[in-house]
């Protein structure tokens, strides 16, 4: 091997698109602390405050909350594989990429699938979900808080209740929504939820947090087999969580010091006060957007605060504009994804990105652009 | 939550276990450069150099080389899942821990599993591999190159060529060997092998190297059902990670950083050169464990390096010379598993941890405590 490698020297980007988020300087130095054997007192020390910090911006009680060692979709694959088994009735609600692949999973798992479609763009309809369930037996319903590819957020509560009424389970995708808008696992009797590290808690990307209600932990218990990955296995996972400590896996050491660090940023700052940051300047970039002749691809009532899909106008090419954004400004926002390639742009206001600084440069950007 | 929770700050342990091992101060800083979005035209160029970089250190032209979103038992279950479909004959091989959870791996498959096993500590014998096959019509044969519970390093090439007669897939384990010692995928045909970032390449837990061959492939690309888990499915992944570059999950960007400065110390250091500093220093702990009175578990011929399974005097208790090691000296070091609980220390010389320092000091800690 003659090929001479550079050491590496990364462009400052402003991060807007649907994550990552740019990241606090503590946590880029938590992260880079001393490495600690993934059984060592101070490390098992730092994994209970990152369990009871979770608990926190979960807001639940539960005790089997924990992130992942991989990113968002190994915690979605997570919250399903251990909760599915073959023959299991499940409905997923699809009005987007996670949803549609929730669906895969669930076919992967030997679900019996059954999935509610609303148009990309639109929230599901709660009635539509309560009918569904009358013919079908589901023992597990799914669906997307922030949908990340729309920016649609989901009403959960009343859903959460028709689930609960027909004795299912409830899955949450709190991929993009947690600690950027109101999440109450506990209080709307959510039964799983999973996140990503990468986008509200502007953590890199690599850890996905779940937390499993008592509810889902019986399921969990009752299985009659194994659950059909070894790495996502929550049956053991617990046992190096809980007190016992069993060896199931290394952690990623780095990555929870990470973790720790901006969980620690989010409590300071305050859930409620975190939530209305991102509301705030949510507001101020669409009002913005809207004086620049642009147009929202949701309605107001159902837009996610952190991920903002504005309608590509006819005069725009999609490309070219996101290049210039990015090898002019360094600024990085998303494109559409699936129908909506090409019709929108994803602007995301996520953790530590989500500051009137940030709206007032991609703004700036955009009028000279357009 | 009023808890209030403290600025990190982590002890400097010296990390003589069986991984992670310390990290170098440049892969420390390389991970805590400026985030990148996922898809960011400088992070694929990251990418490709990555998969240069593993190539060369797995000493292989597979094209289909890339690091797995999780630590080294993701790499396994990635193995193994893509592999096997429901009905295959498998064969693994045990003799510690890697291969015991194996086996494990191959039933959540639906793979017909026979396991021949050696003792914890000894190899796995090439004519009970041969005479096991021919009553066995193994698709796959898997084996652990070097066993980090035990310290036994398998000598892989007769047993290629053994399971490549009988037309099978040969799959090794190479979490602990990889860049500490010799190990040739493509020289010893090997058909899929993965490893671990927290071993000998002294990066943080977190990434699993994998290699597949064009055989491999082939065997993936006949499969009549989906691989059972969507975020290990190498189907998807190589359009993520090859020219298509389609979004599969969000890339675990900070430990990419890292991963590839670490490689890049590997290749600056020359392979060649870092095996024969794990054999030196490997040698140098021996010799002196020995004039302590010490013997070793394993017979000297097939001993790992990077990994040193000493047993435990009669008249030492294991967990108190344990604890005092790592209070009084910052000094870890890992216990015996399974059987082998309590008899055995395993002294790790892996990767940045591997000089004669840390070979002195441990021997002059163990001396103390003794």
């Amino acid at each position: 091997m003659t090929t001479e490698y550079q050491d590496l020297s990364i462009p400052e980007r402003v991060l807007l698109g649907p994550g990552p988020s740019n990241i606090p300087p503590s946590v880029s130095n938590a992260m880079s602390q001393n490495m600690l054997g993934h059984l060592d007192p101070v490390f098992l020390t730092i994994m209970e405050e990152v369990q009871e910090m979770l608990r926190s911006v979960f807001m639940t009680e539960n005790r089997f909350t924990i992130p992942i060692s991989g990113t968002g979709s190994a915690g979605m694959e997570s919250a399903l594989v251990n909760t599915i088994e073959k023959g299991d009735h499940v409905l997923i609600c699809v009005n987007g990429v996670f949803g549609t692949r929730m669906c895969d999973i669930v076919e992967r798992c030997g679900g019996i699938l059954k999935r509610i479609d609303a148009e990309w763009g639109k929230p599901i309809d709660t009635d539509f979900v309560r009918q569904t369930l009358e013919d079908f037996p589901a023992r597990i319903v799914a669906i997307v808080h922030a949908e990340t590819s729309t920016g649609v957020l989901q009403p959960l509560e009343e859903i959460s209740q028709i689930v609960h009424e027909r004795g299912a389970l409830f899955i949450v995708d709190a991929v993009t929504s947690l600690a950027g808008t109101e999440l109450k696992i506990d209080d709307w009797d959510v039964d799983v939820c999973y996140s990503g590290t990468q986008k509200c808690l502007s953590c890199p990307p690599g850890l996905a947090p779940v937390t499993f209600s008592q509810r889902a932990i019986e399921k969990l218990r009752e299985r009659k087999g194994s659950v059909q990955s070894w790495y996502l296995d929550m049956t053991m996972l617990e046992k190096y969580w809980g007190p016992e400590r069993v060896y199931h896996h290394t952690a990623p050491i780095s990555m929870i010091y990470a973790l720790r660090e901006s969980l620690r940023l989010v409590l300071e700052e305050g859930l409620q006060a975190r939530w209305e940051r991102h509301r705030k300047y949510h507001n101020e970039l669409v009002s913005g957007l809207e004086k620049l002749g642009l147009s929202m691809l949701v309605e107001e009532k159902y837009r996610t605060p952190m991920l903002n899909s504005v309608i590509i106008p006819e005069t725009a090419d999609d490309v070219s504009v996101r290049q210039q954004l990015l090898k002019e400004y360094n600024i990085e926002v998303g494109s559409g994804l699936g129908p909506l390639k090409g019709k929108i742009w994803r602007i995301g206001l996520m953790g530590h990105s989500c500051t009137r600084e940030n709206v007032e440069v991609v703004l700036h950007a955009l009028k000279n652009l357009l």
